[in-house]
């Protein structure tokens, strides 16, 4: 059942569940302190394809194919695919998903998009829209490069505040349960090892916070504002504070959004700095990788949640997670025209069942 | 309640009402044979504003603005707002609603995202995550242009199977019914006239469909696969038949399109032409308004279904339409690239509930 906690967060009741998660990802990040975490890493991050556009799209494709067999499950059992990322008409969902013959909804939420397929594919899960949902996103250092700020063989300095885009995809199949067992267990191959697994306890969409900055280049400073927007929205609804969590996980703010991400909460007398950490920090080593400001894109909290996270809930060495995907709603169009970069953050909370 | 019917198909039992709906277009449409139908237009298609992207953001904003004055709602009592758009990173939603404070929930289908709002929406509504929801999408003749072919200025020639890119956008706020009554009437300011109401009956998700299609200018026949498949699909889940509806509205396969449907469609004995009609057909004269195959866009749809199809639906000519947007998820780049185009279709059977 979905309840609703306060003005904005959804309770699942009886909690939809994670059975099966994956993360592929390329050379740099198969580099990077999370190495030993990825199911797949690919060191030719064209994966032998024409185009790194047509890379992603792979990308997208490979990390959804071992999250549903992880699950045991066939894709014909799979009812709805959410699914998205950062190229012009999403096209690495697209192009990465059309031979899977799954009932696509395509998400934008830019950086923040995993955190909204997962938020929705719960809402569908949980009130018997689907059984069986699947959420993915992706995201490619090369073609970000080229989409957004300047073709890699352009040469372009990068500025101190920039972020490295992550090329990599994580995937998530989610299930309905029914008084703490499968809804339906004929749909997957092999239950037995699924019987307490990791939830989905409580969603939290994003508002669109304009924080007024128009530096491309400082993705971390206008998401900043948006996170600990939902993030105090959340812990308003639920009555709850940082002690209460093992971990508080955002998207992408880099080193220099977390520190504005501190200083507005800290407005508000919440402190999360023992319990925060930024996938964009986890997934390169700053000292050592040249990422500047850490790593981004949809495929950085993607990949991050998919396998380091989502394995250290597995080993019960983390029980209980706010997922705050961040995403700045900007193109270079519109930025070029004189606009601000509004950014959004949804919040998912996981919690280990077992 | 949220019942499944057959393979994909959705059956909602309390059914979500749309409160309120709103059409606003450009001076092209505004000119052509709907022109009475819709509840804004407007001459100057820049809005007064510096750039087109920003005059398409405008348009999304206002028929939010329209939709939700009329449905009798504050912003601060809609729960979500499901948007989308055409422009590279849907930048007219993200800036077109930045102001409303609305948690946000951004959705992609290309042209086929009107019907993708109105079902994520109602999904949401009929299960308790919101008790009002609101869906928009919009489309800019001028900013397509320059986005997905040549810029106005170059002056290129078009192909005989080209749409013409609407200028407009729609919007319908949705509400959750309990019992025959709104679930929550304290949320409305007059709700007297909002008893018996336009419903959403059923839903069916699109999957990703392609034809081999690798022609940017024929996206009619991109999509027309898509729409036979949930159609197809939707009639098989239902067991129901052409006979049973008033109307099945395609989105935007004009005139190629629509043929190709009709064509695929008769494989399966299925005959559709007494009952069918195309959003972008409907919205321009072919004979005088020089548009070549038809309307298309985001807002084809959008604005077609908020204006002449909810209207007449309200004066009771229409009691059970079929509403299949179309979408093709392509992008210039990957078609530069020479992969086809990929099509969509997504659902929304409306009933009138008077």
């Amino acid at each position: 059942m979905i309840k609703r906690i306060g003005r904005h967060t959804i309770e699942f009741t009886e909690m939809p569940r994670v059975i099966g998660a994956a993360a592929v990802v390329g050379k740099k990040e198969s580099e990077g302190p999370l190495s030993q975490w990825f199911d797949k890493t690919f060191i030719d991050t064209t994966m032998g394809g024409e185009t790194w556009e047509k890379a992603e799209a792979m990308f997208q494709k490979e990390a959804v194919t071992v999250a549903v067999e992880k699950a045991g499950v066939k894709c014909e059992n799979i009812d709805y695919i959410f699914a998205g990322d950062l190229l012009n008409q999403c096209i690495s969902s697209s192009y990465g998903l059309r031979d899977f013959g799954i009932p696509f909804l395509g998400q934008y939420g830019a950086c923040s998009t995993m955190a909204q397929t997962i938020a929705c594919a719960s809402v569908f899960v949980e009130s018997g829209a689907g059984d069986i949902c699947t959420a993915v996103t992706s995201s490619h250092f090369c073609s970000a490069e080229r989409q957004f700020r300047f073709p890699l063989q352009y040469g372009g300095q990068r500025t101190p505040t920039a972020q490295w885009t992550v090329t990599g995809s994580g995937s998530m199949v989610i299930a309905a349960f029914e008084n703490g067992a499968l809804k339906n267990p004929e749909l997957i191959d092999n239950d037995s090892n699924i019987k307490d697994q990791i939830a989905v306890k409580h969603i939290c969409t994003g508002k669109i916070i304009d924080m007024g900055i128009t530096d491309a280049n400082n993705m971390g400073a206008a998401m900043a504002g948006a996170a600990a927007d939902t993030i105090y929205r959340f812990f308003t609804d639920t009555n709850t504070s940082p002690d209460c969590y093992d971990m508080i996980v955002t998207g992408d703010l880099g080193k220099v959004g977390t520190d504005i991400l501190y200083e507005l909460l800290e407005k508000e007398n919440i402190n999360i700095k023992d319990k925060h950490k930024d996938c964009g920090l986890m997934i390169f080593d700053l000292d050592t990788q040249d990422v500047h400001a850490g790593g981004s894109g949809c495929g950085c909290s993607a990949s991050v949640l998919c396998s380091y996270l989502y394995k250290n809930m597995l080993a019960r060495k983390l029980n209980n997670i706010l997922f705050v995907a961040t995403g700045a709603l900007m193109s270079p169009t519109i930025v070029q025209q004189g606009e601000s970069i509004p950014g959004i953050a949804h919040l998912v909370n996981f919690v280990n069942t077992k």
